[in-house]
Order: C-alpha cells, then sequence, then structure tokens
C-alpha cells in the first residue's frame, strides 16, 4: 500500500502548510482566540519579527527620534510619526532625557512619546532608559509604567553620568548591564532588550577588546540584539561585527546609520560621541559648511553609499537611522536603497494600534473613522478587545470627552491658519455650507484658501471619500453638513488600491454610509421620505440635547465594512453602533465648540452663529443595506429637498 | 423653531421602531450579547410567545404526544416530532406516565422525550408533571432535572389517584394548585405553568362552579395559561371560556381538540376522562365502527367543522391538539384550517436547538450538517455558545463518541432494509462505490432497491446538494466517496428557497465544500495536484489512523456560509474548522463499522471490505475560497484523475 509514502508526503505536507516552525502542533499549544488572524507580524514580540525577517531575508529599517521640547513639537513630532510610519519601520525608538523629566506623563516625556508612537501611531516602539544617578525603585517605577502603557520593549544604556568625574555607585546601577539584569530580574522574558554597540569602542572604555567584553556581558545578561553607535565607514561596523561573532555574540546586531544633514549638527554629535570625523569627509565638508541643501545631499549621497556596502556584505538584515527628528534625509536614504516601502495595502480599514492588549481588536464604530487617535484614547481603559466593547453595560465605559481635550484632540493647524480657511466672519449658517463644500471639493474659498481639514477631519479627503465626491459637494452645498461617508462595495478584491485591506486573495464589500448635521427642519423633512425606506435604510438621528430617533432593530450594531478572506472566518472591521453613536454625538457636536466656535471672539456673531449650529442642528447617520445595489441615499437626500421646496 | 413637532414624530418613530412594547429604553436595559439578534421569538420564553401571537392576531396550534412503549417508539417518535414540527406548532407537550418511570433517563420516559423535542427537534415543549402520591422531594427532584435539560414549562397536574377511593394526604401534594405553589416557591419565575380546565366539569369536581373555582385558585397561585380538556361540541368551550372571564380569570385558554380517530380509541378516552359522546356522534359512528378510514374521515370533517367555529368567535387564537402520537388526522385539519405552515425559511442553515442555552449559538462547524442531533448531542455539556467552542483548549471538549451511540445514533431503518439498500453482499470496493452513486443519484441499485440513506446521511438528498447532483454522481462512480458538500454561493437573497436564510432582505453566501472518503492511492494524486490550487483551496486529509495533513493557515477556522442583514452584524453559521474536523473524523470513521460492517457476519467478504475502508481510506475536506468565480473543486478532483491515469 501506498501508506509509507504518504507519511512522508505528510510530514512536508504539514510543515510547508505552516509558517511557523513546528507545524500544527505548535499552534494547537498556543491558545487560539475567537478572533482571525489576520497578520501573523501584529502577534510577534520585536525579536520574533526580527528573527521572520533573517529568516525570509527582506531588508528592514528603524528610525530613532528623540523627545520634542514644546507641546506644539510633539503634535509636529506625531504627525512626522505617522507619515514617517507609512514607509513600513519595523520600529521606532525613543530617546531617553533624563533632564527632561523621561518618565512623566508631561505630553514631551521620552515615555509619553514612546507611549503615542505605539498606541496612537501603530508603530513597534523601543523606549530608551538609562540608569545611572537612578535607585532601583525609581527604574523599576519607570519599567512598570512603561509595562503598563503597553510598551514591551526598552534599550537599557548606562547614560551619561552627571559631573565631571564618574565613580561606581556601590549597589547602584553603574552599567548598561547591570540595568539589563535588573529588568530580566525583575520582569522576567516580559520585555524585549536591546543594548548599545560601540564600532569604534566605547569613549570610557580602556580598549576595544575591553568594550567588546562588556557587550558580551550585556547580551550574556539577557539582551536580544544590538544597535551600534554612528559610524563614518562600513569597514568599521563589519570588522566589529565579525569581532563581535568571534567572541561569541550571536544575537542580531544593528548599524546606527547617521546621515550628515548639516554642519552643526555633525559637529554637535560628533562632539557628543567622542567620534572623529574622517578626513576625507571633512574635506568635502568644510568648503559647503554654509550650504545646508549641499551638505544634506552629500550627507545622503555618502549614507546610501555606506549602506549599500553594508547590505552587499550578506551580513547585514536591518539598517537603523539616527533621524535627528527629521524627515528628509532619512527618507530619501531609504528610497534609494529600496527600503522605503509605501505599502497601500491595511490590514484593517482602520488604523490599528501596536499595543499587544488591543491586537485582537477586529471591530470598531464607524464614527471615528476620520478620528483613531481619538478611538483609541478613549478606549484605552478598555480590558479587552474586541468583546470588551460598546453597547456592553457591564464593560468599561468610552473614556472622558474632556480629559482627551487636554492634549490628543489639538488641530495641527494654528489660529491664524484655520481662520483663513473656516472665515475670518461668518455672516450666515451658508457661510458655514461653503466651508464644507470647499473641502469637500479642493476648491478655494471666496478668500482664496483651501480648506484642508475641518474639526471632524484633521486630514484632507480619503481616496475612498473622493469616490463619492460629486454627491457630497452637492448636498453639503445645501446643508447636508457631511463629516463621515463611505460608498456601497460589492465584492472587490482585498488588494483594490482604494478600498481594498486585509490579506491578498480575499474580498471586501461594504454598505453605503452618510453622517451629516442637518438643520431641525430638514431632518423633519428626512423622517417623512425615511418611511419610505423603511426596510432599507437604517437611521439615527440625535441633536444635543438628547433627543434620539432609531429604526436599528433591538439597537444591535450593523456591520458596514466586511471581508472575507481565504482559510479566515469572516471579519467585519467597521459597523453602526447605535450605543456608541450616542457617545460619538458629543464628541461630535463638542467639535464645533471647541474646534470652530472659539476662533471668534464671544458674543461676536461668527461664534453666535456656530453655537446656534451647535444648539440647534441634529447629526444624523444613514446605512443603505441593500450594498448590491445603487447607493440610495443620494435620492434619499434628493427626496428630502424635493419634499421640502414642494408646496405645503 | 420645529423642535416640538419633532419630538412627537420622535416618539412615534422610535416606538414603532421598536417592536418590543417599551421602546429603545428596554432593549437598552437588557443586556445586549455580542450574537446578532436574528429571530426575536428564539429569545422569549413561551408566555411571551403566547402573548406576541395574542398582540399580532396571529393564530397558532399546539400538539400534544405520550412518551412511547419502546426504544423503537422513540426513534419513530422523534422523527414523527420533526416532520410535525415543520407545521409550525408553537410548542409540542409531551405528557407524564406515572406507570413508565416519567423522571428517569431512559430513552423512553416523559423527560426524556421532552428533553429530545426541545433539545434535539428545535421544539418548544411543555413536559407534564403529576403530584399525586409524590412526595415534595421526588417532585423537585423531576423539576430540578428539567431545569437542568433545559425545559422551561411545566404542565401541573394532580393525576390519577392509585387505588379506588381517593384520600387527602396531610401535607401531600392532593391537587394541581399544590403542585403550582411548589413550583413557584421553589424555582421562582423559572418555569412557565400551564394547568388543566375542564369545560365539562372536572370528574372529580362536586359542581362545575366548585371547578371554576379550583382553577381560578390555580391561576392565582401563579399557572400562566390554561389547556383544557377535549370537548365534544365549540359551545361547550365558549362557554366555559365565558364563565372563566367572568370569575376574572384573564390568562389565555386555549381549548383541547381531539380529532376522531377511531372507533376504540374513542371509546378508551371517553372511558379515562368520564365524558359523555353526544348522540348525534354516536349515531354516526357506530354504523361505520369497523372501517376506520371513515371513521377518520368523519372526525377530521367534525374536528375542522368546531375549531372554525372557534376561530370564527374571536375568543379563540390557539388551538391544542390531542394527537394521540398520530400524523394524519392533526395535519389535515390543520392544513384544512390552514394552520399548517410549511415555512421553507430557515433562521439559519441547520437545525436551531429550542434550550434556551444554545440561544445565542449561531456557529457550527459544518461536518455534522447532516447530523445535527449528533452534533448537539455532543456539545450538550458545553457551558457557553458560540465562544465555548472547538479550537479553544480552555472550553469543554465533545462528547464521548461511544455514549452517542447508546441512542441517538441509532438508524431510523430496520437491519433488512439497510441490507437491501446498502448489499446484502459486498463483493469488492466498487460495491461500496455503486451504493454512494445509487444514493445521490436516487436509481434504484442492482438489486432495485432505492437508496435512501447512508451512515453519514439518515434522510434523502438536501435540496442544496441537488444543485451538485450531476458531478457528485460522477466522482462517486469513481471513489470518491462524498458525504457532505455544498456549492458556492455568491450573494443570493436570504428567501431563497434552496440556499435562503434568516431574515428577509438579506443576502446568503456560501464558498464550495466537498467532503468524502478516497484510497490512499487517490489522496496521493490529489495531494500533488492541489499544489497547483495553494493559495485557491483550503484542505484538510485525515486518516483513522491519524494522519492530518492541512493546510489552514494557523489552524484557523474558515467560514463557509455567511449571510448580511439589515441592521445587524454579519452571521457566519457554518465553519471548516480544522479542530473540530478531528473530532468528526472519529464519528465518520466509526460509521462506517458501527452502521455497516456490523450488518455483515465477522469475517465475512463484505464486513472486511468495509473494514479494509475503515481501515485505509481517508477523509478529505476542501473548501474553495473564490466563492465568486466558478466552483475549481470538480476541477481539482478531473486533474487528480488525470494524474492517476497518465503513464508515470
Amino acid at each position: 500500500m501506498v501508506n509509507e509514502a504518504l507519511s512522508t508526503s505528510n510530514g512536508s505536507a504539514s510543515s510547508r502548510s505552516d509558517g511557523s516552525s513546528s507545524g500544527s502542533e505548535s499552534s494547537k499549544e498556543s491558545s487560539r482566540c475567537s478572533t482571525p488572524i489576520l497578520d501573523a507580524e501584529r502577534h510577534e514580540r520585536l525579536r520574533e519579527k526580527m528573527r521572520r525577517r533573517q529568516d525570509s531575508g527582506d531588508k528592514w529599517f528603524s528610525l530613532e527620534f528623540f523627545p520634542p521640547r514644546t507641546a506644539n513639537g510633539a503634535v509636529n513630532l506625531i504627525s512626522r510619526f505617522d507619515r514617517m510610519g507609512t514607509g513600513g519601520p519595523l520600529f521606532i525608538d525613543v530617546t531617553w532625557h533624563p533632564a527632561g523629566d523621561p518618565g512623566s506623563d508631561k505630553e514631551t516625556s521620552s515615555m509619553i512619546i514612546a507611549s503615542t508612537a505605539l498606541n496612537y501611531c501603530g508603530l513597534e516602539t523601543i523606549l530608551h532608559m538609562t540608569c545611572c544617578n537612578q535607585t532601583k525603585e525609581m527604574i523599576t517605577g519607570h519599567l512598570q509604567k512603561a509595562k503598563r502603557l503597553g510598551l514591551k520593549n526598552i534599550m537599557a544604556l548606562r547614560g551619561d553620568p552627571i559631573g565631571e568625574e564618574w565613580e561606581e555607585e556601590v549597589e547602584g546601577f553603574n552599567y548598561a548591564v547591570d540595568l539589563v539584569k535588573h529588568i530580566r530580574c525583575e520582569f522576567d522574558d516580559y520585555f524585549d532588550i536591546c543594548v548599545a554597540g560601540y564600532p569604534k569602542g566605547h569613549p570610557d572604555a580602556e580598549n576595544y577588546e575591553d568594550n567588546l567584553r562588556h557587550l558580551k556581558e550585556k547580551v550574556s545578561a539577557g539582551a536580544d540584539f544590538i544597535i551600534t553607535q554612528l559610524f563614518f565607514r562600513s569597514e568599521t561596523f563589519l570588522k566589529f561585527m565579525k569581532d563581535c561573532q568571534a567572541i561569541g555574540i550571536t544575537c542580531p546586531i544593528v548599524p546606527g546609520i547617521f546621515p550628515i544633514q548639516g554642519y552643526h549638527s555633525l559637529r554637535q554629535l560628533v562632539k557628543l560621541s567622542k567620534l572623529e570625523v574622517p578626513q576625507e569627509i571633512k574635506d568635502v565638508i568644510e568648503p559647503i559648511k554654509d550650504n545646508d541643501a549641499a551638505i544634506r545631499n552629500y550627507g545622503v549621497e555618502l549614507a546610501v553609499s555606506m549602506c549599500r556596502e553594508l547590505l552587499d556584505s550578506g551580513m547585514v538584515q536591518g539598517l537603523h537611522f539616527y533621524t535627528l527628528n527629521r524627515e528628509v534625509a532619512t527618507t530619501e536614504v531609504l528610497k534609494r536603497l529600496g527600503l522605503w516601502k509605501e505599502d497601500p495595502r491595511r490590514p484593517l480599514p482602520w488604523a490599528v494600534s501596536a499595543n499587544s492588549k488591543r491586537r485582537v481588536e477586529d471591530v470598531r464604530p464607524i464614527f471615528w473613522a476620520s478620528r483613531p487617535k481619538s478611538y483609541i484614547y478613549r478606549t484605552q481603559d478598555w480590558d479587552e478587545f474586541p468583546n470588551g466593547r460598546w453597547g456592553n453595560s457591564s464593560s468599561p465605559a468610552f473614556g472622558e470627552l474632556k480629559d482627551y481635550y487636554l492634549f490628543y484632540l489639538k488641530s495641527k493647524s494654528p489660529r491664524e491658519e484655520l481662520l483663513k480657511m473656516w472665515g475670518e466672519e461668518l455672516t450666515s449658517e451658508e457661510s458655514v455650507f461653503e466651508v464644507f463644500t470647499s473641502y469637500i471639493s479642493g476648491e478655494p474659498n471666496r478668500k482664496g484658501y483651501k480648506v484642508n481639514c475641518l474639526p471632524w477631519n484633521d486630514d484632507p479627503l480619503a481616496a475612498e471619500t473622493n469616490l463619492l465626491k460629486e454627491e457630497l459637494e452637492k448636498v453639503n452645498r445645501r446643508g447636508i453638513l457631511t463629516i463621515n461617508s463611505q460608498p456601497n462595495i460589492n465584492g472587490k478584491p482585498s488588494t483594490d488600491p482604494v478600498v481594498g485591506w486585509g490579506p491578498s486573495g480575499g474580498y471586501v464589500f461594504q454598505k453605503a454610509y452618510l453622517e451629516f448635521f442637518t438643520s431641525s427642519e430638514n431632518v423633519k423633512a428626512l423622517l417623512k421620505v425615511l418611511k419610505k425606506y423603511e426596510q432599507r435604510v437604517n437611521y439615527h438621528i440625535v441633536n444635543v440635547q438628547g433627543e434620539n430617533i432609531t429604526n436599528a432593530p433591538d439597537l444591535q450594531p450593523t456591520a458596514v465594512t466586511w471581508g472575507i478572506f481565504p482559510g479566515r472566518e469572516i471579519i467585519q472591521p467597521t459597523v453602526v453602533d447605535p450605543d456608541s453613536f450616542i457617545v460619538w454625538k458629543e464628541e461630535a457636536f463638542a467639535l464645533w465648540i471647541e474646534q470652530w466656535a472659539k476662533l471668534y471672539e464671544e458674543e461676536s456673531p461668527s461664534r453666535m452663529i456656530i453655537q446656534y449650529i451647535h444648539d440647534n442642528y441634529y447629526l444624523v447617520n444613514l446605512v443603505d443595506n441593500e450594498f448590491p445595489l445603487n447607493n440610495c441615499l443620494w435620492q434619499v437626500v434628493e427626496d428630502t429637498f424635493e419634499l421640502l421646496n414642494s408646496p405645503a
């Protein structure tokens, strides 16, 4: 019989079928969650991701940032995280500023910036931590807080001692290795630990060999990988790597790349790191030291050619960039190396958080589609995803609106810019209609300024919304002030560049959705019209006073986005949920006042117009359940205007 | 402004939108589960269902059965439950046989029959219980057991006292009212309680007024509704109903209808109930007493006209039928009254259980599609649906296979019939292929007998399977022995008579599925072919020795049936789950031996052929993930045969 032959092919089929190392048995052991796994990487810790790239041969990069000095700087840095996140870094890291109250809750602290990158920008994040001049209790406190915030990676450093001469403290943290041991001792295997390597030797180490020995101690104490200090020649790194391997260091060693971006920043860095700039570089730079663009171009050239040598050596899998919180040079280098991978494919229709607590989160109410950070903030205390959610009275409530305003809700644009976009002076409700219409159409307003954002949408129009542009423009002009919408989709490939998401080989679907503010007069007519669509359209209409009109059956959520994928359960990442709509409407109405009305003087006519809208308009959401047919929501609006214009 | 006008229309919109009495607020209070509610009735208790029918004006009927004497009788009765269940009874009830060990675990006991109707046949069920000559402890024990089995409705009766003369027991249960009080006292509001009404007076009551007074006491003690003893004239019931109302009985009173089915059964029942048959009926029956068909026809006529009078009176919403465990007469009456409603629409693609513990169950593995009772049995100890399910190692395991065989797995057909269908004598594996082919084609086998069932399918081919008939026939002929399959469906209306399910206005989808036994030689070729379909087809191939070959990513389940409905989350009632496939394959392989091989003598060639298949064949399941394209699974099989036939 053929059983023996089959047993063999069986073994290979089984291991071939399962990406992970030990086949079906290992998968069995892991407690499988009820949420379908869309993206295996989302479930891995950093060292596993690194290993996966090592195995697959995919090259990667990472980005280092330092915490900003001001709140405005923090807002800008977070925008930069979002933009640079699109290039696909394996992780980012945030340096520890001992002088800047790094473990505090200040919006500029290392801790909060790292947490923001992880939780709100969806970036795998390493938090630096230095240990010298700190007590065990302080360090443990910082680590506990990092853990609480969802951070899982620490770059363990000694840090610069305070004062001129450094002395060992008995029982204190004198070296990075003490911190590594402490983390492993107190937190077991919870954190992935990174340590620093010095290809040119540590400035305080007696010699190069001592330096290597210290590095090996750090690895033996539990470090998972090494990132090196910057260097100027690829040979420096490659020699260092060989020397490390020679003394038995086997963990990944990631070269730190510093694209020269300006004369002064180079000088400062060199001074801090006690490195010497090679003569051939000095020779080029000195003559052009006042020409920033020329130096940056040279720095990019230099970095690209050094990175190419490193990658070509076959010894380097990933590159770590010291960005100095700047975008242009690093992005340019990465693009030229072919490492910058803007993947239009999204794992889910909304921006996922990198906090492992949320890794099974696979459904959100559609209302926060343009405000994902707000949604993450307001649900940060939830114990369980996706089950500890909205409607369940036993689950924790949404976070308070007022907390949120403290920081994350801040608009990226300054007041003057907002006034130019939204009007220095409003004369009627129609002035507001015009602002919405300009935002949708992309045409400049009366004063010639483009409207790039609205209080409910901090970004320009989504590509998907563009599919509805013509209709949206028409209805906004007439006072249907749209803040969220999606077209219906009847089974497009999951790789579709505009509406696709999830793994390839699947199909995505949507029900048409429209959400808008409009006057009570319009709502009165709309409700009459909706009777004709009772079987087809689900609606939910609320105002700031708490009126609440809906035909949602048993207040159940309605799935409005879902996907079907090979070998998986159905994913339904977006729903219209009646309960959370009540939470959302508080935020949506508050934005009129907080972001728009407050631009104007109290008692001013402009402010009173916005206040009037806030007090009297309704927030409406409509779902067309007939996703295979043409979207009927425009007809609903058309019918409403027809009714309003017909003689009573 | 228009706010006031809106507030009014708001109120009406809100109450209109919500079917239940108190609008959105009441829905809010109820703890909403994460499972979408497809069918509100499934979540209601019997008295609520009755009230809902009362409010909507929908007429209904119910059916009374008594427990069978033998195990074979039980199998037949369960089939009858299934058949009569399709007519849409609001509930069925099972009488209490004090002499038949009614509370025991015997397959013929009142308790087990009622539990089977509820749990396995999906019927709302009332269990009768009599109290005379019983201790409180015995009664409480029975009630606790009923509760444990999921029964929620009790018909509280006194029962017939043992011995000629009946005497009140001090502290004992002397009347039904004592039982009603006891149930309410010990089980609070858990049970819905039904009591008996006697339109002609209770045989033991002193007079008609005493009888009414006792009935009122039973209702005051906590009974929810009344079912009456049989009667022969509609006036009898209507007078009784008015008299009940006159003394303040306001709960539903359901008339008990007894279609006369034969001379002897009528005489016996009349003797037991101490009723008198009206002279006009006697006059008709006596002359035809030996002509069963004539009596039954007369009985049907009589019942139909009496039921019409009752319904026309406007006082009667539901009719309760004393079936005497027979089908024909009652079904005929119901059909002629227009109450028999064979609703081809299914709430879910599989037969739901009526046990309230399972009311949120909305997903099952596809493997038990033809054996839903087996699935219910094997998961009866699960604490949670759907979350306490298959893959999760922390959830309870499937019930033991061996328990199941004790009763529920029994084939409905006797051995002789099975031998005619499946072959008195098998000569080769090909004889088995022929049996499968005959089952699919509906053509008689060599000996001229139709094959109406197989060990894996106790019923004729499903309508849906007929869609694949031609292809199935072709592959079975060649030794691809199919036991489960479904076509792919790309968004048919939920009201489709063949593949539809769930509420109207929705769309249903399926991935093509094929499950079959086949030889190891075929599997070897199949595995080679499947490499070409790696991205498209998920497979799972096992044998009785435990070989296990699959390409399911991370052993996740694959949804193969799902539905999109207005105002609801996605429902995915059927999945292919790798973990439960392993459980299913034990059952699937065991059926070869238990149901087929054991028909033959030990050591006989026929038995050895089945044993050989059991020992050497593989069980294969295939899912085609490309539901919008043409089903590729037939091509996979075709390619396999091509490979087998090609010169090595």
